[in-house]
């Protein structure tokens, strides 16, 4: 594959190029893992991942042969009951991570709510939580049902992340970031901002959403103390999948999370009336593990499981800087507005342009099969999944958005959102 | 079919009369609605319920064409953002609320630690939480999470069920109790605790786990406050289904939960960095719907939607009363002493009894396809699940049982079990 840093100037490139690009891909072969209709372009992996064809057969089976047939007798012969560490350990080789500091469990919303609870029990007497405003606002939210029911006089900093560092201090908990940022796609220095957090005794928690199966991840090289991740975007575990949280060696037997349900109990089949923790990684579950959607998503993270980690950021990079490329002539004639780092060290996979028409342009694309998202208020977002989005994809979409834009019919599909018809 | 409490004496019942009341059975025809096993008594649908066969069909539908094929699009074309609503409604009516109080969200775990956090700050000034010792594990577990993170000087009185209206005083914030036991199926009257907890000014939790789809339920009528309820059980929707709660219409502009994630957001989508909890019971939801769980739980609760309550009854007493006839010669015979009410006022939809040699007891049932389940230290329990348990399953049971206990083969299935022969 071409490096992404050496594409050529745009006016230089062409269809043919995108064409080759894909015959030299060496991650080409997973596109035909999944489910994608003929004619579909979906640059929206980052919200919403494919679906495995492995995940159907997978899913029949488990419904009707552990589900159906074993019924009860499933949590032990199908091993249900470890499902949760056992998609862990296998998302663990996949942030960098070691096996047993991975669990599946809950939603990213709520595994955000135990590890920041858990981190203003590990740093007492320190007050702050520091964060970026604009973020994926589940993030901000919860870290307020924190405050409000755990400590009111916890204080929420938000600050630009860019302004992060020099906001922790010896009042500092914790640090809680995302990693690559939702709209714009920004990815953080995981490393150095973490080393700023220990500088000061704080704890640093990344929320890997947007990060993982997406770029790669080395939590235990950053030191990262606490993370969340979400289970149904780059990792294509279905809609609402169980999400997952990661807490390092270091801390697993010291902390102590709120929501102490029977499955984080060190024995709970014993149904003791006294909790008793688990001694691990198990002591953030809570309730009974959700079969089906840990099931699905465990087809997901095994086809993630395979892909060399480098060959993934490369292709990334690539698809992202080639469509930058295509879309700077549509900058300038029709104002669009890159929302994403130019510098490719600091970008996920994900590239997004401001417009004050977006929403109209998203529906207009979408209209054509090509499916992006739209960010209030003005951003349009194209998500590039390095297993299954291919480069002659980047040249049809915008090949389509220039004669979305020619024709003014971006302005027809306002019309018609507004109007209700479809 | 024979009112249960006209069920003749142990000795003048015949096998032919469990045919008989089959025949006569007006709920018999849902047993087709089930995957059940040639050959299988299934007398666990309290712990894990059968799968519906629509299940099969539904399942593969929303996994390949609303997922597959409608991807991100089916947030809305097939109105997975509003599924939770949505069941809670079809909810509601089975457990005699309004439609807009109850809601599907996460694990009953979870669940209850919104509400019994909520219930705090609806009682602001009080200070205890009454409940009893001895039940599900994971509510004494939640509430003893929610007094070390939410306030350490909330005081957890656990006292027998029998004993709990006069530990109710006026610094009870909230009053949390299960319906019906899970160990011995002993049902508590909702109406009476209800309104002793009122009269003291405390709220009334409910955990319904076990109440849900096997014996009737009217919330409004006896003015609960407060309730969560588990899925996966008589409800049959699957393997760690999500759970549901409700929340009286008189409380929901005023409840405050904790997790208060997006998805609980008066406007989810507008991605505001500041939390506006939404108005309705919406606000109790915390992270993305979990699409694949929810979908399976609404073929159960469809099914469920469809029975006439009264006539769950009917035959969930008969079938338990019948079973309490024909365990008496064995309880005379070989020490099995009845653990479940024999008043069926107060007798959920299962019998127990205990007995020392219980776990290998009910291990030998298990070998011949008989599927009742063990909790410690003693307890053999069978749940009857009225939506497919026949009467012919009961005759059947207690003669496999009383074969085991003759030829003492649950001797040889404890040494099987002890020294780990399978």
């Amino acid at each position: 594959m071409t490096p992404s840093n050496t594409a050529p100037p745009t006016m230089t490139i062409k269809k043919q190029d995108f064409l080759d690009l894909d015959k030299q891909d060496p991650l080409a072969d997973f596109r035909h893992e999944f489910e994608l209709a003929e004619g579909l372009i979906y640059l929206n992996g980052n919200s919403l991942g494919v679906l495995p064809k492995a995940a159907k057969s997978r899913m029949a089976d488990v419904i009707s042969r552990e589900w159906g047939q074993g019924l009860i007798r499933s949590w032990n012969t199908h091993n249900w009951i470890t499902l949760p560490q056992r998609i862990g350990a296998k998302l663990a080789a996949i942030i960098g991570a070691k096996d047993h500091e991975v669990i599946v469990s809950d939603s990213t919303s709520v595994n955000l709510f135990k590890l920041a609870a858990a981190a203003m029990k590990l740093r007492p007497g320190r007050i702050k939580i520091v964060t970026e405003p604009g973020n994926f606002p589940t993030d901000l939210y919860i870290l307020n049902g924190v405050k409000n029911f755990i400590g009111q006089d916890i204080e929420i900093i938000t600050v630009p992340s860019s302004d992060v560092i020099q906001h922790i201090d010896q009042d500092t908990a914790l640090v809680c970031l995302t990693h690559v940022h939702y709209k714009s796609g920004t990815m953080l220095d995981m490393k150095r901002i973490t080393q700023a957090a220990h500088a000061q005794g704080a704890l640093m928690m990344w929320d890997l959403s947007h990060s993982t199966g997406a770029v790669p991840l080395q939590l235990n090289d950053a030191k990262a103390d606490l993370a969340v991740g979400c289970g149904y975007k780059y990792l294509n575990g279905g809609p609402g999948a169980p999400a997952f949280l990661y807490v390092a060696e270091e801390h697993l037997k010291t902390l102590e999370q709120p929501l102490t349900g029977w499955f984080g109990h060190a024995n709970a089949f014993a149904m003791s009336d006294d909790f008793e923790a688990a001694s691990g990684i198990e002591k953030t579950l809570c309730g009974t593990t959700p079969v089906l959607g840990a099931s699905a998503l465990e087809v997901g993270v095994d086809i993630m499981a395979k892909v060399d980690p480098q060959q993934l950021r490369d292709k990334s990079l690539a698809l992202s800087e080639y469509f930058i490329r295509l879309m700077e002539p549509l900058c300038e004639t029709y104002g669009f507005e890159l929302a994403t780092p130019k510098d490719q060290s600091i970008r996920g996979s994900q590239v997004s342009y401001t417009h004050p028409q977006g929403y109209a342009i998203i529906q207009a694309l979408i209209a054509q099969d090509i499916i992006g998202d739209f960010r209030a208020p003005n951003i349009l977002r194209f998500g590039f999944a390095p297993l299954y989005v291919r480069f002659i994809d980047l040249w049809n979409t915008v090949d389509a958005l220039q004669r979305i834009m020619q024709s003014n019919s971006w302005d027809q599909a306002q019309f018609r959102a507004k109007n209700k018809v479809t």
